[in-house]
């Protein structure tokens, strides 16, 4: 291993561009190998078996390209799948899910938690039971919310129907006065404000995609594999996706110069 | 080619169980082997290329189980790749995208007609190009209303999020005053009475999976192959589906036996 090998994302859609972003942000010294799974997003109502099996694909995929290391920016395929692929690969795997609950035990004098993802993410009860290791006493409130992806790619950002929604999922964590509310999904930091909003900005937020880049960092650091010379980073899809640039810039705030799409099956 | 081999249908995911719903009524002798792309499912934001591998990775699946016609139940499939299904394979093969336009092609005194779907089925233009060439005179609006699969999955037949989501997909079809709506997606079905109240009673819907029934119905009937002997039906799904047996019951008002899930890749 060394420091001029890339890092490699993957998420099953376009997603992983939140996490991508924060990752850029703090080492922008180093390459990134981005993956989006397009042609089967979303997994967040699959089974594990095959989100497993999707989430090997991927990182077979990646480790050709000689990743120093795996950012499973998928939330679900964290909760599901990092055990499996830490086993499996010699580089180390950081999934955002594990970034987060990490992040959050480390907070003082916190009662209640909420929890917003896919069904599978809540389902699998990862996040609830790495934050109960962490913190035995706290009050965790773990809600899926499968419409706030679609709102989401639909540009919906000022509307009705996203204000009826978020009252729909979150009245319940405002009522009962959450402190902390992590935003399990790549997409939902896109409506980190109006969450803030909807809570009267009484909450603290958790981006995993921001707790994963910590988390690398602390990795590439110990093993002094921080890279230092500036890289060119690499997107890949396994399916074209309409509107990529405007999606793109919608996460990112800025355009990505070249996206190559992969579509035959990955193995 | 004879009567006793079944009839196949497919979608991208449970919808086609609004379909089956229908042939099972209209042709209650037949037997059928439905197939439901849960690993892979939705297929609406997906490039056509993809669409079109998935449709034949299925049809020779359902080829390999000898039916003798073939059913595209689901609205992107069939406006993809039914061209090139038919090409490819013996057996008839019906799509409800073009069973829909068929049945609308015959209505008189139409001036105003409305299409809803997934994205990849309005921007695909088949059926706005099949209604075109039967009624030239006729004007067509056609929205994608990528929301309403995700909420009636999640149930919300009676929310305030629907009610906001039809109105932002509806209001301009109803302010123009279309006669005929045409229910471009198997979930529509499950909101068709929400959708009447939303146009007080003054559209009339076309149920594309009914369309296609009576499609299917004549095929049989004109090439001597329909079914004497009630059948056993077979249902195949490439992943767990999660509230499979409510979902179902939601769809088709009773319950399914057994289902086969086959999670292996299809070719």
């Amino acid at each position: 291993m060394n420091k001029e090998q890339p890092i490699g994302i993957f998420d099953s859609g376009l997603g992983g561009l939140s996490v991508y972003k924060e990752l850029k942000r703090l080492l922008p010294q180093e390459k990134f190998v981005d993956f989006g799974d397009t042609a089967r997003v979303p997994y967040g109502n699959k089974s594990s078996e095959v989100i497993r099996r999707y989430a090997f694909e991927i990182a077979y995929f990646l480790a050709q390209k000689r990743i120093k290391l795996l950012v499973v920016a998928c939330n679900t395929a964290s909760s599901i799948a990092l055990n499996e692929l830490e086993n499996a690969f010699r580089f180390p795997v950081v999934g955002v899910v594990q970034s987060a609950a990490m992040e959050v035990g480390k907070l003082e004098k916190i009662s209640r938690i909420g929890i917003i993802g896919t069904s599978r993410t809540i389902k699998s009860a990862t996040y609830q039971n790495l934050i109960k290791s962490r913190l035995s006493h706290v009050e965790i409130l773990a809600k899926p919310c499968p419409l706030f992806v679609p709102i989401i790619e639909e540009g919906l950002f000022e509307s009705r129907v996203l204000d009826e929604t978020m009252d729909f999922y979150l009245n319940d964590m405002r009522k009962r006065k959450i402190e902390v509310l992590i935003l399990g999904c790549t997409h939902y930091p896109l409506i980190e404000k109006k969450i803030m909003d909807y809570f009267n900005e009484k909450v603290k937020l958790i981006n995993p995609g921001f707790s994963a880049a910590l988390r690398v960092k602390t990795i590439l650091g110990e093993n002094n594999l921080l890279n230092d010379t500036e890289g060119y980073d690499e997107f890949f899809l396994s399916d074209e996706q309409e509107n990529f640039q405007k999606i793109a810039r919608d996460f990112l705030g800025f355009d990505i110069p070249e996206v190559c799409i992969i579509k035959e099956n990955l193995i």
